[in-house]
């Protein structure tokens, strides 16, 4: 039987459905000892005693969820974006990430980069680790230590043309049995927060036998898997060319695009990859600050949500600058708008766009929490009983007006004081950050926040 | 003769020209009593005592211009923004902006706004007030009692059409007078620091007398002029409309597209406006992530340069939903990338996008420094003897991790300790935030800086 453990009070803002904003003010949640929600009920309800009682400008928000990361790369975060995504690759992003094989170099990297994202609300994040087996266990190993959610993939990577020759794997065999190794002590580490993840870097950097060993070893072992998909026109031109077939045939054939598979990026995904990949019941990675440097078009989110494809959001650190993933909202909030009205003025304005492709606030909200724990498989996202508590409270009312979310507005008595929760909405997912961070909850247990961990 | 009054001594970086980053590692500045550069030295050769020695982590960067800001919209920060312009004005800010007429309630925003874009680095800003003339001046005093740089204009509109009838000036004449009024007014408070500035809203809002009237008292007073600009495709057709010719020549008509006008937005400007405004000597306000919103298309921006015409950047506070101009550099870039590439997967790559459109963090920073004072005719944004000392300072090291700008590469030892500035200086654009601002000094004189705001 579920003991309760934790029982919080205040306002709860969540995002069900992907056009709807659920506003429950001064409701009860309980939590259980095995991490899960037991019940959510108003105030007048629940009577039982509170442990945590947010205060008036404080509301629970439903733990971000980020499908996308590549954790050796953190130390380049927000540098380099001028690139082009091969000499990115190449000259910059190898080297660094090859640098994991002294673990040392890597624990300081995860010691660095797990509580970060904590701090920013993120408490499921997908990471690709490296080509290295201990610096990979050892990432899984800091989540468990940070309490993070976490799938942790080691990168396999050995095609000689794809990869250079200091960072790769020696053969695809040798890659299959070291990812089968990987897989077996991330589990070895039985933790209900840590699984690992099948990781082909992407086809480019992958032989066949690699691809092929890879889909047989998701079979047997039940991980799921990631990998990157029609980035870009050089990734999607390289896989036609190899292949005759898109990113999305090709992975399905060697059983890589399967049931909760996260596919990174899809910028040139066709209404027919879209429609394969929903039937699969793979999900895509959407990750709209990386695309604008490397993917050359904009993810057509609103056509793939249309066909019943599972979407989330990703960061990419660091193809993308921004950790945090209540910031990568709203850029996917700002890309879907120039999608929509199109950016070349030189165009008549029916010409210029795609209709229909703007998403507000609160579907980039729902991306970033149900829309990627539908990707996953994961019962997170929703304020609702079984769901694990997975949460962080955002304050949006300081006296000092320390915090940027500028929130003066609410001061000055510009809105009602609980009233139009949609705009405040828009503001914290537009304006918060880290400092503006209080609690932050992973399977029901408190973990590190923003505020402590940004010193303000 | 001037009389040096501040020494300081560390690494300075500026931009030039917009191509250009300069590192200048341990040099010497001295500031003079009127509030200007005396000289620039490398430490070796200028051994003057030192009052300020900033730490080998820390760097001086020029101050930041934001030619476009919406003083009453401070509020309504990043809220709805997903409302068409001429909807998300009537319903949304012209109701906001009319309580300014009560001026406690306007100087309870003024006092928050311009400390926190001083916080953020922004030493000079060109503001919108109100149609309020106590509001508007009590902006400016504002201004001086926090030391910002600043350009203030009252708000006229007088169109019945163009204005709701709760926020209009009562006709064109009295618009006149009082816009003159004001002039003298912010003239009369005596400060180096502050000017007025001719501020029509914009076209729609604003009947043929009193754009007549604004043209006559920008001549007979001298004053800059700043106004919206070829915004999106319902201004700019509304102005075809009226006037049979775009914005550009409308404007320069009645006197209003002058030497160091500032004209917001031009997403729409054609190559013959480019080449018009350009002769005439004025400049265009580009505010990628306002644009985003409103814009329904990208500024033409490489266009705008080859062209020889002046462009700073804004951040179009509330129409962007970013006050610190670092990040509106940040957005800038992405929006350029964006043109390049173009949006839309379904078209072939070499259709998709406006090849050569893309800056990078070099040229956007140019943008918010050299290019916003070349737009104002001011003695700005470059490290020069004569030039107005108004600089701030990032602290790129931080032992405690505390900082987003997640430096950890630079203690992880990934860049050589001095090296690799370039990339430094990308990572310092994309990156820092209020808490990494430390010192900020407008005219040779210290204001407060972005860690006492902020509170960490």
């Amino acid at each position: 039987m579920t003991i309760v453990t934790t029982t919080i009070r205040g306002t709860l803002l969540s995002t069900p459905t992907s056009e709807v904003l659920d506003v429950r003010e001064d409701h009860v949640v309980t939590v259980g000892d095995d991490g899960r929600i037991v019940s959510v009920e108003p105030a007048e309800i629940n009577h039982a005693p509170v442990d945590i009682h947010l205060d008036r400008g404080t509301v629970l928000l439903p733990g971000l969820i980020d499908l996308h990361v590549h954790a050796p790369q953190w130390p380049q975060l927000g540098t380099g974006l001028d690139l082009p995504l091969d000499e990115w690759l190449f000259r910059y992003t190898f080297p660094l990430e090859a640098r994991c094989a002294d673990l040392g170099f890597a624990n300081s990297i995860w010691s660095a980069l797990v509580p970060a994202l904590l701090a920013r609300g993120t408490t499921t994040a997908v990471y690709y680790g490296s080509i290295h087996e201990p610096a990979t266990v050892a990432l899984a190993e800091a989540c468990v230590r940070h309490r993070q959610r976490a799938y942790v993939g080691r990168v396999a990577m050995d095609h000689p043309q794809g990869t250079p020759a200091f960072y790769r794997d020696p053969s695809a065999s040798e890659a299959v049995a070291a990812s089968a190794r990987s897989i077996e002590a991330i589990r070895a580490l039985d933790s209900p927060l840590v699984q690992p993840i099948i990781t082909p870097r992407f086809i480019p950097a992958c032989t066949d036998a690699l691809l092929e060993g890879l889909g047989e070893l998701a079979t047997a072992s039940g991980a799921l898997v990631q990998t990157h998909c029609s980035e870009n026109d050089w990734e999607h031109g390289y896989v036609l060319d190899r292949f005759g077939v898109s990113d999305s045939v090709a992975l399905s054939r060697f059983g890589l695009a399967r049931d909760h598979s996260v596919l990174a990026h899809g910028c040139l995904l066709s209404d027919d990859d879209l429609t394969l990949l929903s039937r699969l019941g793979a999900g895509v990675a959407h990750c709209p600050l990386s695309n604008v440097y490397f993917g050359n078009a904009v993810f057509p989110l609103r056509r793939a949500l249309e066909r019943g494809l599972r979407v989330g959001l990703g960061s990419d650190i660091a193809g993308g600058a921004e950790p945090g993933m209540l910031a990568v909202c709203a850029h996917s909030v700002n890309v879907s708008r120039m999608l929509d009205d199109g950016v070349d003025q030189r165009l008549g304005s029916e010409r210029r766009g795609v209709a229909d492709s703007a998403i507000d606030a609160t579907t980039a909200f729902w991306l970033a929490t149900v829309g990627g724990a539908e990707v996953l498989g994961l019962e997170a996202g929703r304020f609702e009983p079984g769901q694990w508590f997975d949460a962080f409270t955002v304050t949006t009312i300081d006296e000092t007006d320390r915090h940027n979310l500028d929130l003066v507005g609410t001061r000055l008595g510009i809105w009602p004081d609980l009233d139009d929760w949609p705009r405040r909405f828009e503001k914290i997912v537009r304006r918060a950050t880290p400092a503006d961070i209080g609690h932050v909850w992973v399977g029901g247990q408190a973990v590190s926040g923003g505020r402590a961990l940004s010193g303000g």
